[in-house]
This record gives structure tokens, sequence and C-alpha cells, in this order.
């Protein structure tokens, strides 16, 4: 791994309670994936800095002997970023990355009908090589987006982890299981989380039931102890929506966050997807886990399935829980843009809470950052653009009309910004996106495979389904 | 005026009633800035198209006379449509286009806030140029995202009437008057509505009385007369939110829908921005005037601003009113992308109807399409590709990843595409946007313009306010 300098770009800081703030003309100095000093442009990093972040390489470099950077060693990879804003590269908190195949194909459909008569019964189409197709395109996607990480939730996990290995991209995996899989079936995606945790640096795995009732108790409980004994933590689905918990407490005298309770799921560690139909006595029991719970919140899927009024980000945060933002599958977000993303959450929340003054900038974009790195489970590692952390930044280019005059980056952000306007994408210190170009993958290959497979993916003539949707 | 040919391309058909389509693989043609015919391609146009349409200097063209297309004169413009999807230019049936200059100077603050300690402070500042120069910025920022009408209500509209010709885009624009400019003010704004109604084949002209809270019934009453007397339509703001409709109640004994009726604008024919608080006994007599009255629904604003459930669109159209969808002014909505809003206008309706099936793709692409034509008072000329139509259309490249693979274009219209997508625009026959790049102006010089002057926008060192909010 190298060292490289990111020379005079501004820089949105984000810092843990209060306002962000954008430091213009700054030197992001990378040695050995991490960020190891940001100063103003043409100083030279403080001489203690690389030793101090624990990158021991770091430290015999020409910065620190505090000649200019461009006057440096050849290993220094100069970018130059000049009239660009650098952001911690975005988090997409929960996803289905190869559901990317069925972009379009199951719309204006309930959610029963979305599950049952589409998106399971495509399912039972799916084949290693379909998801590694899939996976690659949504790495090209979201890469090419300024997404620097994805928390995953699919089968064929071990596919999914070599597209992100391929791309540059970074990916928390977890091989999605039901119950109906039987114990040969829970064991091996057991494996593959045990498998993936080590496979690459990029990558961390996590186990992956796919939900509470989906999911028996039994396995729910067994998933639990071996996530303890191994120190993995779980993520899976629950408390989707309002119908789903009292389903849960009809069947099973319980809410889907006290089955998680019960079953050591939250005791163990848990990034939940939605958590739209939580009941007021669910905050007690996830406030003694805030610790080691985090939840993801995709508003743009509550919206289109009708799903009711969302995650309540408030009372959560209220309770020392973090939120993720993320884009759910393409099946139902039809894009993997975290852009668009915040922006609905910022719009519902003001919404919802029936207030303007909600959510302000700084508050949404520190759940697209340090939340979500929380989300990945990574909260001390990435989110943020400050010495010690992964160097996984996005460089926009906020410079054409849409986002013009520029009275306020941060509302640009928030408010105006588009995907097409990231220009540039480092994770772990290399550059996976070149002036709008993918570093690692051939786009035209990665596209005219996906077009070759997408039929294969939406083929309703096998019959069957992986499973039904009766929460 | 020329003619032209977009060969090879696939075109977006919205019926009336239905479904919206794709016919594959067309040839468009066009002469004196109407679509003339379409037909598969490669394929000669009916030889009487041309004249059935109304446009005589057409007649006498090789087209008529059966010769393949790329045999005819050279008069004839060829655009390659190879891998495009043509549809409709959208419209931006309601925006303030000049407020693009204080984008992101206004956020996180309630809708009295915004109006009483920003934007009506701000609008102090306000100059013929200033005014010219944020105009052109709105039309470039809008024909780039394929926006090929905007419906304008602001204040020097002569000058944003000279931004439009310029730029090639087409505009409604309606000169905003307050009661407080008094008689003289009010009779400027009048007189340039008459100067602008001929000015250019581009731009029509509509009164832009501002709202039933700031102009008076005796002012409502008078623009009414006029109106009718002239032949012009009204386009103003009114039943914003439910608290106004409320305080209307209070101050006047009527809501504001009942102040329109009674003033003779309904009768004259309006353009109703917003329609948020319309109360059960409004639509009765927005029935009676169904067939010249129009809304315009600007979803991001509502959200952003808190204003509640927005535009009630399933029962304006149970009464046969259309809906065209708008932006609002970039000092809310951040954009001037019409893609954005109907997206959230789709996402928004299923959420507020609790029903995922509420807005399918045909519906939403006819809102923005069909009704918004309506709303820009050319139902007949605008909002649908077919021969006798202007021909106003985007051509939109959907290969990019986020929209592949295409299962269905119409989702990704509504779902996947982002305004960067937009190819190629022609407004009136003419391009002006070619491969992402625009025509007729020089974006360079109109940021560096724009930029220069912005700060002299958001100044509130002046102190005073065009205007006070108090509904």
């Amino acid at each position: 791994m190298g060292q490289s300098l990111i020379r005079n770009v501004d820089v949105l800081i984000v810092p843990e309670t209060g306002e962000c703030q954008v430091h213009e003309a700054q030197d992001i100095h990378v040695a050995n994936a991490v960020i190891t000093a940001i100063v103003p442009t043409g100083t030279p990093p403080p001489a203690t800095t690389a030793a101090s972040v624990g990158t021991p390489s770091a430290d015999t470099t020409a910065h620190s002997a505090g000649t200019p950077p461009l006057d440096s060693t050849a290993r220094v990879e100069v970018i130059d970023g000049t009239g660009l804003l650098a952001v911690p590269g975005l988090i997409n908190s929960h996803t289905h990355s190869p559901m990317v195949m069925m972009r379009g194909a199951a719309e204006d459909l309930s959610i029963n009908d979305w599950f049952n008569q589409r998106i399971w019964p495509m399912e039972v189409n799916l084949t290693p090589e379909r998801v590694r197709v899939g996976a690659r395109l949504a790495c090209a996607e979201m890469l090419l987006a300024g997404v620097t990480t994805f928390v995953d939730h699919y089968f064929h996990a071990d596919q999914i982890a070599q597209a992100a290995i391929e791309s540059g991209i970074r990916a928390d995996l977890a091989p999605t299981y039901f119950s109906s899989a039987g114990p040969e079936g829970i064991d091996a995606a057991i494996a593959t989380t045990r498998d993936l945790a080590t496979i690459h640096p990029r990558i961390t795995a996590s186990f992956g039931p796919h939900a509470t009732y989906t999911v028996s108790e039994e396995d729910l409980r067994r998933t639990a102890d071996l996530a303890r004994a191994e120190g993995f933590r779980v993520h899976l689905h629950a408390a989707e929506t309002d119908a789903e918990t009292q389903a849960t407490l009809d069947k099973h005298g319980a809410t889907p966050i006290e089955i998680l309770d019960r079953t050591g799921i939250l005791d163990a560690g848990a990034l939940i997807a939605h958590a739209c139909g939580l009941r007021d006595t669910d905050f007690p029991i996830l406030a003694r886990h805030a610790d080691r719970t985090t939840v993801a919140t995709c508003p743009k899927v509550y919206l289109k399935l009708a799903m009711g009024n969302g995650t309540p980000i408030e009372q959560l945060h209220a309770i020392g829980i973090r939120t993720g933002i993320g884009t759910d599958g393409a099946a139902v977000h039809n894009t993997l843009d975290v852009w668009e993303s915040l922006r609905l959450l910022a719009l519902t929340q003001k919404h919802q809470q029936n207030n303007a003054e909600s959510m302000p900038l700084s508050d949404i974009l520190r759940l697209a950052t340090r939340h979500s790195a929380a989300a990945a489970n990574r909260p001390d590692t990435l989110g943020a653009l400050e010495p010690g952390r992964q160097a996984d930044i996005a460089l926009l280019d906020l410079s054409a009309p849409h986002n013009q005059p520029l009275h306020d980056p941060r509302a640009a952000l928030v408010y105006s910004v588009r995907a097409s306007d990231v220009h540039t994408v480092l994770v772990a210190g290399e550059v996976v996106v070149r002036n709008r170009q993918l570093a690692n993958l051939d786009l035209a290959e990665v596209l005219a495979d996906a077009r070759s497979l997408a039929h294969t993916l939406v083929d309703l003539s096998r019959g069957g389904a992986v499973q039904h949707y009766a929460p």
C-alpha cells in the first residue's frame, strides 16, 4: 500500500455533535489506507501525525521531514482536489446488492404482492454466477455514486465478496438464511460468514438470519450463541411494519424486538433493518442494548411500499441508538443511491415531525456518515475525515448549475447534489473512481453481463418461491 | 425554421388514459417546430401527415414525396437517437426561476421564518440585472435536466423572458404583484403581461397576483375583469397551507378558493399553486370551473417546510381538475429538477393514500406530461409526443448502471433516472441541449455571472422586506 495526497481540497468536517463545517483549501495526507493528516494546503503535516495514528511504515516519509508534498518521493500519488469537496465516503447501511438485477421488475405492488408474486418467486432463479454479475453491477453503481461501504444481506455472499474485492469497495456481508433452509442451509450460511471474516481487509462479515418471521426462535438462539462465542454481530430484519409486529404478537405473544431479546440476539449485538413497527415497550429493551444495537433506515422504501411513518429516528436517538441510512435492495428502491436516501430521510423527518426545523443539515449529514459507520460495525474507523480513520473519501464537483451559486455546501449535499456530481473516490486510500470512471471494473463488460442475464432473474416460469411472506 | 429527424429512437407514449408504452425504434419527423410524424425507423412518414397537422410550409418536403429521410434535402437535421428514449420535454408547472440565486441560503426554517427572516428581506435586493442572471442560470439548469417549459411567477418578468428567449426554453410568465405595490406597481405588472404575450412564439404570459393573503379582493376583482376581457389566465398562490385557509376564514369569512370564486378569478381561469389547504366546501366550487382551472403541486416543498399532506391530488382528479408538477423556487426546493419532483409526488401519494398501488407509473408520467401541459396553459400543443404537437422532446440515455438492467423504462423514468441522464433536448424543434451541452448559452459565463452576484441577493444589511408573511 502506498501514500497519497489530495491537494487543495475543501473538506467536510462532521463532528460527533454540533454543526458540520467545511474547511477550505486543505491537504489530506494518506498512508497505508489511513488518513494521516489534514492540514492547510501546502503546509507540511505534523511530523508526529503518521506515527501517532499507528501507521509505522508511514513515519519515514518525506512529509515528516518537512518538504513540500510535491517534492517528496515518487511513491506519493497526488490527486488535485482543486474545486472539489471531500466528504466521508457514503455508507449504504442496508442493502441486498445483487437485487439490482430485478430493478424495475416489481412496481406499484403491495408489500404482500411484492414479496409473494414477484421477488421470492424470482429468487428461485438465483445462481452464484447471477449473484456475482448483479453484485458487480451494484458495486459499479455505488462506487460511481460515492458509496465506499455497503452493508449487505443476501444469498451467495461469497460471490458478493468477490465482486466487492475486485471493484475496490468495502463491504460488510451477512449471508442470508431462513429456517426453511434447514440445518444444513443454516450451517452453510454460518460457515460463509466465518470464511468471509478473514478473506480480505476490506471485507467484514455478520450473521444473517432473515427476520423474526422467517427464522425460528430456536435458530435465532443458536445464532446468538455462535455470535457471542465467535465475536460476530447479527444483521437482520425486524419490525419492518406495524402489521408484522401485531402478527408476531398474535402468534408468539411477543414483539419482534422482544423475540430478539429473549433469543439473545440483542445481547450479541445487532444491526436491525427498518424497525418501523416498534411499540412503546420495545424502547426500554433496545435501550439496554444501545451500546451494541444499530438500526438501518431506508425511507424511500417505506414511502413506496406504503409502510407508514418509517423508522422512529428521534425516539431511537433519544435512547442512544444510532441509525444508519440505507437503500435496501434496488428491486424496491430502484437505485443504490445513498444521496437520494439521505435527502428523503431529511424531508420525511420534517414532514413526520411536522417541524421544518427537524433533522437539520448537520444532523442528516451525521447520520449519513458517523451513524452509518456504526451500522457498518466500524464506528471508529469509518464515517469521518480525520487522522487515524480509513481513507474512504468521495470528492464532489459542485460546480454544475443545479448546485450553484453555492451559498452553503452542506445544503447542496443534502438537497441539491446528484450522485453524478461524484468525481473521484478512494477506498482505503486507493483510487477506485477517477474523474467519474471506475478504476477496477470494466463498466461496459459489467453492464453487458447484467443485460445478458437480466431475463433469467425475473423469469417466473419455474414456479415456486424461496419463501412465503406471511409475517 | 427547419426540419429535423430523430432517427431510431425509442418513444414514450403517454395516452390520455391507460398504460404508458414505449415504442421502440421510431423516427420522429419534425417540421416548423411541430412533430409531423412518428413512424418505425426507416419507413417514410405518411405523405399527408405534414399537411394534416397544419404546417403548410412543410408539405413540400422530400418526406411527403416518399423518399427515405436521409436522402431528403440538406435542410433536414438528423439526430441519431440510437440507444436513447424520447420523452415529452418536462414542464415545470410552478416556479420562481431567478430564486436559484438564493439556493441553500434559507435552510431548516419554518415557513414563517423562511419568508420573514430570509426570502422577503432578501428580495429587497432584486434588480433587473440580478433577476436576469438568475433566470439564465435557471434556464441552464432546467434545459440540461430535460425541462422544456417553465411556468414562472416572479418580479422583473421581462428579464426572465429575455433569458428564456436566449436559452431556447419555453416559458409562461406571470409578473408578480402584491397590493402593497400600489396601483402603479400593479399596472406595471399587468402591462408586462400584455407586453410578454406577443414578444416571442415560445413565450406566453399570465396575470400574476401573488396570493389571496397579499392581494386585496378589490385588486383580485380588477385582475379577473382584465383577464376575462383580454383573454389571460391568472397564475397565483392559494390555500398553500391549512393554516392559511383557517386564517383567511377568520379574517374574511371565506376560504381562499371562495375568494377566488367571488372575485371572478376562477371564472377567468386560474393556475393555482399548491392548494394544500383545501376544505370540503372548496371542491364543488372548483368543480364548476374545472374546464379552466389547473393546480400545480410541488411535493418536495411540502415535505421540507412541513406543510402537511400536500395537494389532494386524487380529490382534484375526481372533479376533473388537472394537476401539473412543479418545483417552486430553488430557495426552498434547492433544485429545478422535475424528475425529482415527479418521483417525490409518486412516493408521497403512495404514503398518504396508504396504498402502494396508488399513483402507478403511467399516472405519474401522465401528470408530468399531459397534466403539466395543461398547467402551462398549452394542453393541446405540449405534453405528448404525437403529430401536431410542438416538438419539445428530451432524449434520455438510460445506459448508466443506476438504470440497468432496464426491465421497464417507465419505472426507470419514475424511480431511478437522474437529470444527468438527459442527453439531448429540443424545444419547438430546435436543439437546445446536444450531448449534455447547452446549445445557446455559454455555461461558464452563466455560472460566473451567478457566482459574482450571489452575495448581493442574500445580503440582509439593507433591512426591510418586500412583504410580510402573515396569511
